[in-house]
């Protein structure tokens, strides 16, 4: 089973897997390009997966047969173990607990050369829709703490296979960058007793010149900060703790946000590795008042990221008001 | 002027560059290896760089001309400028200040070819030498807080010329993840009365499965929640919290083992990219009692980074304990 282990020092936690273990080996071999022979996850190849967890399919098809249009399936590697208990244990200084969780992977389309590039606003809903759904069906659980949402576009973001699909891991902790967020608006919401989302949406809003995309119920822009070139967020206009609570006309209204920033991004950086990561609030935790979920996109666009990583500093040679306009003269 | 951005959620500071500004093409285009007809930190050609900072060089010889073991001079492209005053104001929501610092390249050697795989014992310590001397020199500078030193080795870890370097950037403020250890320990040491970094490397010790190397002086070790495979902490025994105040016999120790933990990484691993990253306390903040500086190096093993960054979360396929072992292997 994997393990969970804490640093003690940062309170971050780490994923140890034990028994798909790797040598140094496996890292010194050049990887071959990711061309299988069969796909595990094209319309015709459903035994090559684990069974799935749900989709959805044209009537009168069966599951785990063609005819779907959006498929849920358990990760045939999974980070995370759904069965069994957390057994929280201590070595001296050092916490951990078993590696307990859900990993599931989201196949976005039956076809394989599918992707954002292409995507409708209509199949980007049916996308959310599937997110939505197991998020919801999850949070249930009792042992799961966060569920995170997010996609590898690209080798170079971190998708092992070509096929579009997103990933869901629902944690028995909290993830370091979820709890930075909420500690954060929390402090700021004591202060000011407002949510320091919706204050940054409303300046966002009237300033205007990182502004990408906005519909009547969400809005896409560059952060004041941003740490990357081109990362852009997308967030609700209206205050929202969770994204397990988003409505159907919301969904609409996300996906069609969604369509256009991603394709005015596709377009403006040619088809770049990038990675989204859902940002909301944890499963047990009540953050109304002060916390508001949002989508991050992340261009992979360079490789100077190991310091970063040692140091949490961020240099980005893109201002975000440059991005913005960049962005928005791509139609 | 760069600009020092603040993420008013999490408080993450960003230098955000105005005068290098990239443009989407800059992304485009497939960088060109790194060959250049002439190497601007080679020996020879001194007047390709900006004045030297310092030198160590053989007597008779003078600055900016052949003769250096170890050569400093300020970034040609610096992410911070060390003229001016911080300037620090905010618009609404959002804080920012002048991107006020240094940021300065430690020439390693005079040789192309030289780097961690083959230098000695003792080039490791003119090295550090030249770290530390920089270090002082710049911390009596009240502008700047924080003094951060690193290494990105090889093109996947960030490094844009080949020719072996260090860099060292001084900032007016104190990074988020320095903050954060600081925070951790200082937390740990209300508890505890005892320094947390001193208790790991004790019960590290008195384990020894993730030892990697030690001498009198210092320890090399894998983390026990090493987030990247490889991943290896070097630290004082004794509590020290500042790397400025490393003396003579201690960098020779930590040369030594420096030169035996790189050594078995390079060699274990077939000559990976890596970053390290020098942590120690800020300048102005007096953490005697409850930091302690450490070098952690970061091999760049895989690709999947990209959903870390944004949630914070990591999965590490090669336990730490195993990492210890293929590495005491190597000789």
């Amino acid at each position: 089973m994997p393990q969970l282990r804490k640093d003690p020092v940062t309170k971050r936690w780490v994923i140890i897997l034990h028994e798909q273990a790797k040598t140094p080996e496996d890292f010194k071999t050049v990887q071959p390009p990711h061309q299988q022979i069969k796909c595990p996850f094209c319309e015709g190849n459903e035994s090559m997966s684990p069974p799935e967890v749900m989709s959805y399919r044209t009537p009168d098809t069966l599951p785990n047969n063609p005819g779907w249009a959006v498929r849920v399936v358990p990760n045939k590697f999974p980070a995370l173990q759904i069965e069994g208990d957390l057994d929280r244990t201590g070595i001296g200084v050092y916490d951990m607990m078993n590696g307990v969780g859900a990993h599931e992977v989201i196949i976005e389309s039956p076809r394989h050369e599918d992707g954002f590039h292409n995507y409708t606003s209509e199949q980007i809903a049916r996308i959310l829709h599937a997110y939505v759904d197991r998020y919801r069906d999850l949070r249930r659980d009792r042992r799961f703490r966060y569920i995170l949402i997010f996609k590898n576009n690209g080798q170079a973001a971190g998708a092992s296979l070509d096929h579009p699909h997103s990933q869901l891991i629902a944690t028995p902790i909290i993830p370091k960058r979820a709890m930075e967020e909420i500690d954060g608006a929390k402090t700021y919401y004591y202060y000011k007793e407002r949510c320091v989302f919706c204050d940054i949406i409303r300046q966002e809003l009237s300033q205007g010149d990182r502004i990408v995309h906005e519909n009547e119920q969400f809005v896409a822009f560059e952060p004041f900060a941003a740490r990357f070139p081109f990362e852009t967020w997308i967030a609700p206009k209206d205050h929202k703790d969770s994204f397990g609570d988003i409505d159907e006309a919301e969904i609409d209204g996300l996906a069609d946000v969604m369509h256009s920033t991603l394709q005015k991004l596709i377009k403006t950086l040619d088809n770049p590795p990038f990675n989204f990561v859902i940002h909301t609030s944890p499963c047990d935790e009540h953050c109304a008042d002060y916390y508001h979920w949002h989508i991050e996109i992340l261009p992979r666009l360079s490789k100077t990221a190991g310091f970063e990583w040692g140091s949490g500093f961020y240099i980005n040679p893109v201002a975000p008001e440059k991005a913005a306009q960049f962005l928005i003269k791509s139609k």
